[in-house]
């Protein structure tokens, strides 16, 4: 039996094969905040990664895997403990994918906790953009 | 003909229901944002809504219709001139709606650009809760 192509099924099972990839890259992405162990997120970035981070140091725009690395470096240098994320909820659409999160670590031996939405862009099975957003100011979630 | 009422065609069709509400509501929302007349959307919330903002005065968790409407004012009185809204994506689950845009404006007088991603959830034709999520500071997008 094969299925019928029409455009729903195409959206739903691209909107499936994107899942996929982002929550591999999520998992990634969670175990680099957990460890420092950035390695395996990196190597899911296509080499025109484009990514946005809200503060700081490198608040805004950023493109390219070796930013990605050194921004990667400046987060575990500010989180040498590392960041613990508790995953709240996933939304999608045929191309980008939302994780809501909250994390908790220590910033520099202070105290941090926070309420965080990334959105990765899924292209060709690699993750072609990211965009951080905070919902809190790092004090609490 | 009826259709399968495979809990696959029954996700789509709640994902579906969900997207159509949050939509209506984003577009009260961006209304109150641009005009100040809130009421369209303050009516579309549950009676147990809660929201989640980021920084400030409202930085945190609140309840009720009565709080959101205290804290659109506030936002009115910051923004007085109004915001303007460029939607870049929209993605979804069952239950929850994120919109990711930049908004434009004078904070007070001042300049004001930021990126900003919320998330709608949906109950019942109504919006029950709203999260807020910076992706700047306020001074660019």
């Amino acid at each position: 039996m094969s299925s019928p192509n029409t455009s729903a099924a195409t959206t739903s099972d691209q909107r499936a094969d994107t899942l996929a990839v982002a929550h591999v890259a999520f998992g990634h992405f969670t175990h680099g905040l957990s460890t420092g162990a950035w390695e395996p997120f990196l190597a899911m970035l296509t080499d025109d990664f484009a990514f946005f981070f809200p503060v700081g140091e490198y608040k805004g725009a950023h493109c390219g895997r070796d930013k990605a690395r050194a921004f990667f470096a400046y987060v575990r240098a500010a989180f040498p403990g590392g960041l613990t994320v508790m995953l709240d909820r996933v939304m999608s659409n045929a191309t980008t994918v939302v994780f809501e999160f909250r994390d908790e670590g220590e910033l520099r031996g202070a105290p941090y906790r926070n309420r965080v939405a990334v959105s990765f862009d899924v292209r060709d099975g690699c993750i072609a953009g990211y965009r951080e957003y905070f919902g809190s100011d790092g004090t609490s979630y």
